[in-house]
C-alpha cells in the first residue's frame, strides 16, 4: 500500500509499506481522510525531528471505514466508519489510574510519536476508535479529532448555557471553540488578527473583533454592564493572549488555556486574587469528548466543512503541506487517503 | 472612649472618640482583642495612604461582645460574643447579584476603606457579625477573621482528606491554611525560609521544608511516586513562588492563589496546557468560612495560640506595630482593647 513518509526537511515521499493484519484487540482501518494540524506542521519544518522516527508516516485527524478486525474487538465491525482517537496511554501510571488516561505521563501520541493516519490503511488499537454513523461524511469525520479538542475545551470550562464567552484566536482550533461555546448556548465574540480569518469568522455567524483596530476589554466590558465575560478561551498561544485573558474576564470568571506556550508569560496574578478568577489547562480530550464531537457532527447544523480550505490526494501531500506556506487563508487542509 | 488614631508614617496616637448609637440594623461590640495583619502593617508604613483617611482607626482581626443594638437586629443579643466578618458590600453590581458579595466591585474592606476596630468600641452592621460560643476565650476570636482567609483557600481549592497539600509560606496565613488543610485530612508540607517560621511549623507537628536547602520539586516528588502533590497553596507572593507553585502540582492537580502579587510574574503556562493543571484566585471569605473557622476555633483542637507571637494593650499599640520591625520571630500580634 501507499504510505507518505516524513522524510524531514520539509519532504514527504510516497512510498510502499506493508498492510498490518490487526493481532488481538486491534483493527485496520481503511484511511478516507486526513486532516493537517498544527503539529503535523510543525513536523514538517523539522521542529519535532526528536519525537519522530524518520521516515515515518504522521497525521492523526482520520477518518475511515473497518477493514479487517483482530480477536476479542467488538466494538466495531468490518465496514463502520469509524474515527481514530489518537492517544496511547499506559494504563499503569498514577495519572492513568486516577482516570486521566489523555494526560498519562508515557503517553503516545499516536502519528507523532507513532506512526500515523497519512497511508492507505492504519492498523490501530480497538479501543481509539468511536463509530460514526454511516450517513455522516467521512469528510467531515476527519474534523472530528479537532472538534473533540473543542468539545474538551469547553467541558473543562464548565461553559453554561446563556453565559458570555471571548475566543482568543480565529483559526480552525479557535472556531471550532466558538462553534461548540455557541452550540452549548453561549454568546460567542471571537478576537482575531488576521483578516481572513476574521471574515470567515463573520461568513459563519459569529461576531468578530480585531483587537489591533479596537480596545477588546473595552469593547467586552461594554457587552457585560462593565463585568467582563464569563469565561475567555485562550488559543493564539500569544504574549498579547496571555496578557489580555485576565483583563476580560468577570470576576469568578475562567479562562481556559488552550495555546500551547513554549515560554513562560508575564501574567498579572493579582487579578486571579481580586477576581477570584480560575485559568484552566485543557489538552486533547477524553473519550467522552469523542463522543459529543460525533453527536455535534452528526447532527449536521454546524458550519463544519466552513473550515475547509483544501482537500490533496495522497500523491500530492507535499503540496498540501506546502500551501501553508506564507498563506494567510490557509484554515484546514485535508488529505484523501483513498 | 479611647480610639487609636492612623496618623501617617509610621505613627499612631490614642486619642478620644465618640461612641455610636446603632442604627436599624447596626450593633455595637465593644472590643476585646484585635490582630494586626500583613495588611495593616501595609497602612502602617504608608503604603496604603489613598485608601485610608488619616486620621483613621484601623483593624479588622477582631472579637468582642455585643453591648447594644439596633432596632430590627435579631441574629445577635446583648451579651453574646461575636467577630466581625469586615466586609461591606454594595449588592447591587452584577458580583453581588450572581451571590459573590465578598468580592463586590464596589466592596468596601472594614478597617481600611472605613473606620475600624481599633478602639474600645465599634459600632458595625449585624450583617457582619458571627456568634461565639460564651466559652470561647475572646483571644482566640481575634483569630477568626485569618482563620476563615484559610477556610476559604482550602474551600476553593476544593481539598479531599487523603490529598497531598504544600503550602508555600509558614507565616500566620500560610500555617492557618496549614491547620485547616490538616483538620480537612490532607497531608501537608509547609515550605519556608525562615528559621524561625520552620522551627514553629514543626513544634506545631507539620512538617516543614526550607526550599535554600533542599529541592523542593524533588522532595515532593520523592513524596507522591514521581507525581506532584495534589494542591498547591501559594502564599509566599514571591517570584520563586510563582516558579515553583507549577512545578510541585500533579497532573490535574490545583494551584490556589493566595499571596497579593502587586506585579505580574512569569509563570510557565505549558504546564498548565501539559498536565491540566488549574489556578484559583482566592480573596478574602464567605459568610460559610467564617461558619468554618468559629466551629474549628471553637473545637479547641487547634494549636491555634501557637501563631500569637506577642499582645499589647491598646495604648501600647505603636510598640505593638513597631515590634515587627526587623523581627523575623513576628507572627500575630494581637492588641487588647479593653
Amino acid at each position: 500500500m501507499k504510505v507518505a513518509y516524513y522524510k524531514g526537511d520539509k519532504k514527504f515521499e510516497i512510498g510502499e509499506g506493508a498492510e498490518k493484519a490487526p493481532e488481538a484487540g486491534e483493527v485496520k482501518v481503511k484511511i478516507a481522510y486526513c486532516g493537517i494540524c498544527g503539529t503535523d506542521q510543525h513536523i514538517f519544518h523539522g521542529k519535532m525531528d526528536q519525537r519522530v522516527s524518520i521516515p515515518q508516516s504522521i497525521g492523526h485527524e482520520c477518518s475511515g471505514t473497518v477493514v479487517e478486525i483482530g480477536e476479542g474487538v467488538d466494538n466495531v465491525s468490518i465496514g463502520d466508519n469509524v474515527v481514530v482517537r489518537p492517544l496511547d496511554w499506559c494504563g499503569e501510571c498514577p495519572t492513568c489510574k486516577a482516570g486521566h488516561t489523555h494526560i498519562c505521563t508515557k503517553l503516545k501520541f499516536m502519528g507523532i510519536d507513532t506512526e500515523g493516519a497519512l497511508q492507505e490503511t492504519w492498523t490501530v488499537k480497538a479501543r481509539t476508535l468511536h463509530k460514526c454513523p454511516a450517513d455522516m461524511p467521512l469528510k467531515l469525520g476527519a474534523l472530528i479529532e479537532p472538534l473533540a479538542v473543542a468539545c474538551h475545551d469547553v467541558r473543562r470550562g464548565r461553559l453554561q448555557a446563556g453565559e458570555s464567552a471571548v475566543v482568543l484566536g480565529g483559526g480552525p482550533i479557535g472556531l471550532l471553540v466558538a462553534m461548540v461555546a455557541k452550540a452549548a448556548g453561549a454568546k460567542v465574540l471571537i478576537s482575531e488578527i488576521n483578516e481572513f480569518r476574521l471574515s470567515l469568522a463573520k461568513e459563519m455567524g459569529f461576531e468578530a473583533f480585531n483587537p489591533l483596530e479596537g480596545d477588546l476589554v473595552e469593547y467586552v466590558n461594554s457587552q457585560t454592564e462593565g463585568t467582563g465575560a464569563d469565561i475567555v478561551f485562550e488559543v493564539t498561544a500569544s504574549t498579547p493572549g496571555a496578557k489580555v485573558m485576565t483583563e476580560l474576564v468577570r470576576p469568578r470568571g475562567r479562562i481556559v488555556l488552550v495555546g500551547i506556550y513554549t515560554e513562560p508569560q508575564q501574567i498579572a496574578l493579582f487579578k486571579f486574587f481580586w477576581r477570584e478568577l480560575e485559568m484552566i489547562g485543557a489538552r486533547v480530550y477524553e473519550k467522552e469528548d469523542f463522543d459529543k464531537a460525533v453527536e455535534l457532527a452528526a447532527g449536521g447544523t454546524m458550519p463544519l466543512e466552513s473550515i475547509i480550505s483544501g482537500v490533496y490526494d495522497l500523491d500530492d501531500i507535499q503540496a498540501g503541506f506546502e500551501s501553508f506556506e506564507g498563506n494567510a487563508a490557509a484554515m484546514k487542509v485535508l488529505i484523501k487517503c483513498d
